[in-house]
């Protein structure tokens, strides 16, 4: 029997192999795979629920958190969703020789750079076995090889879905090699991977802070991080109350488990006595323990059925990935944006306010990959911001911020004709 | 006495505090501030140049190479040419606060991306003194602070090019820290540095392959590595001898000590007898020494005063930096494909080349940051492109590539302005 680590290696032989090819795929059999894969995951349904049901099953007895059973759960509806995720990157544009920023220069040279992919890139990722298409189907249409890594919680679930993916790429025509899954799940496996640079060109890792933590550290390849979302949501004193309790209500409840979810309102205070009880009190229905500071407090206790808790210090900058959110009421927008600053993770902030400088500062000074005015941070999403579908969201500025889809897992060349220019 | 350690972890927080207002500072007091450091290097050019000459005539009583005393030497031309260089980047576009990719999604929502400097660049570079100028212009108009690391060998120039440029910048009300400069010329520093992650948040070395692999094995930021140029200019049958003459003596003779200098000339079997004496005549008159495979001196022999030697391996894939240079005939564009992508290091390669075919497939299938078509590979070079300076030419694919200036010192951020939307 091959051990495991000589067998990754094979995998990122075949992958680099593979990624030379596909560099210069038509477009069409790159399109004709994507479609494959979109009915693979219909077709094979019955399969593909079935390996995800074992994954559940073993995940529950385990006693794995409802946030974590909720990531790993398949269902038709959901494949539903990710097949039309894949048709929907089928129908982008191909990144892959996009010329852009053409010129010609005073001395006749003409230049411009032409969109290139990058090459091979790994995924290590937890739970979300959707995760396993989302990035196939993105490194596919965007040329490069990948080498998915899921969690061992989630074995059943992905190796399915890969194998589906796979058959579809194969019958398309695409080269053998392109997408590689990693059978073993040996822990040690990942530290190896993470030495394979000039094998592997870009790390992504997706999953919790530990997950995130050990690749940064460790990774020998550039690794664009994120995911790690501590969101806050500003609710001015020129708020509209009804839109900041529809916004904040939607951010914290409509999928809690997910990183965009809302972690923490702020609270102007001329608006807190009017906002905070109308919030609460939605907030209740839906189950929501507040974690509230005291001003926040003392405004709420006097309605009842509220899940309120004291908040102590680590409730600011915490992301809670369930129903639990921080209040806290502030006295200005400064107060609010210093409170961002040093708490926020860098990933989606808003402000609810009908005051126009107001929103203009915030979007001007907020330091994070997306900055929002009246909207849910829930939309910082590649599939909600057009892209069709995402391998992450930055929480980085290096090389790419917020969502990464096509775009982002390529790089360019720059391409320079002349006609015998020599440099004086 | 502070220790070296001790006071670059200063530099470093004031950096930092630095970068924070730099991100909002006005495009006029930033071109106002690049103004002034051109006038300074003009105003200060006897100040400057005899600053240089102690640490040249300290190099060269230390036996440094010609290549490396070409680097360090600073005249008259040029600093004019420094100020001139600075002079263009205030002359282009700020390019901090540039909106791109602007879109109105379905919901109503707006979106777009809003570029953003990166915060603090770590520069750490050898030999070459306008290396100081080039990075702190850049920086500075990009909106990033920098911390500059020079060469030993270099110390009094660049201590006195870094003061013209912190003074410059104070007159013209840059927050103080901007431009930092490292005093200690202490190796262990360089490590220190590089473990400096949160406080840099960009690391550029400029110098030699050992410096390179020092910093990217050891860095914990990311890295921006490049300047390694193996360069090859391949002789298509169809190639005009003219332009091939003019092309290859440009690209090997006009500044053998660079980078973006040709390494290797590959010749097509069918072109080989009538280029290679002409090319090898004119570069004889240049003193130029030719490594040549067997079928190359077997043309070349006969002819009298030529400086050949007899290629061995290690020539294949070798930075000269020198008046030297490879020559291997091929038979096919394939040989020379297969040649390219086995010995270049992906920085500038070229075809001399009437054949349209053949033109496009090099463009298309070279893998390397700039690729040329009858050109002299000595433009890759942020100056000749257009983009004022250059901070380094990236031969790595992973956020930037080739001539790196101001929107490669830039991330972005999305930006969201809705008007109560919540995702469904």
């Amino acid at each position: 029997m091959k051990s495991a680590t000589k067998e990754l290696e094979e995998e990122g032989r075949a992958a680099k192999a593979a990624s030379k090819k596909l560099a210069f795929l038509s477009t069409e059999v790159k399109n004709r795979a994507l479609l494959n894969i979109a009915d693979a995951l219909i077709d094979k349904l019955n399969e593909i629920l079935i390996a995800n049901k074992i994954d559940y099953e073993k995940a529950k007895a385990s006693g794995m958190s409802e946030a974590m059973l909720d990531r790993l759960m398949l269902s038709p509806s959901r494949l539903d969703g990710m097949a039309q995720d894949v048709r929907t990157v089928a129908a982008l544009p191909d990144p892959v020789g996009e010329e852009f920023e053409i010129r010609t220069l005073p001395n006749g040279l003409q230049i411009s750079k032409r969109r290139v992919p990058l090459g091979v890139i790994g995924a290590i990722y937890e739970s979300r076995p959707n995760v396993t298409i989302d990035i196939s189907s993105l490194c596919l249409k965007s040329g490069n090889a990948v080498i998915l890594r899921g969690g061992k919680e989630a074995i059943n679930s992905n190796r399915a879905l890969a194998k589906a993916a796979q058959e579809a790429c194969d019958q398309a025509g695409v080269p053998r090699g392109a997408i590689q899954f990693i059978e073993s799940t040996e822990r040690s496996l990942v530290k190896h991977m993470l030495k394979m640079k000039g094998i592997i060109d870009l790390m992504i890792p997706r999953g919790g802070a530990d997950l995130i933590k050990l690749v940064s550290d460790n990774a020998a390849m550039p690794v664009v991080t994120g995911g790690i979302g501590v969101c806050h949501t500003y609710v001015d004193e020129t708020a509209n109350i009804n839109k900041a309790v529809a916004i904040a209500y939607n951010a914290k409840v409509q999928r809690p488990t997910v990183c965009n979810a809302l972690d923490c309102i702020l609270v102007h205070n001329q608006i807190a006595q009017a906002y905070l009880p109308a919030i609460a009190r939605e907030w209740a229905k839906a189950g929501v323990e507040m974690h509230c500071d005291k001003r926040t407090l003392t405004i709420l206790k006097p309605i009842p059925a509220l899940k309120l808790v004291a908040a102590t210090d680590e409730d600011w900058g915490k992301e809670y990935l369930s129903l639990k959110a921080a209040i806290k009421v502030v006295d200005s927008l400064d107060e609010a944006l210093e409170h961002i600053e040093k708490y926020g993770s860098g990933h989606s902030e808003a402000i609810v306010t009908e005051d126009h400088s107001a929103a203009m500062r915030f979007l001007h000074e907020v330091d994070a990959a997306c900055v929002y005015t009246n909207a849910s941070t829930r939309f910082t999403d590649g599939g909600q911001f057009g892209l069709g579908a995402e391998i992450g969201i930055s929480t980085q500025k290096f090389h790419a911020r917020g969502p990464m889809a096509l775009k982002e897992l390529t790089s360019y060349k720059w391409i320079i004709i002349g006609s015998g220019q020599v440099r004086p």
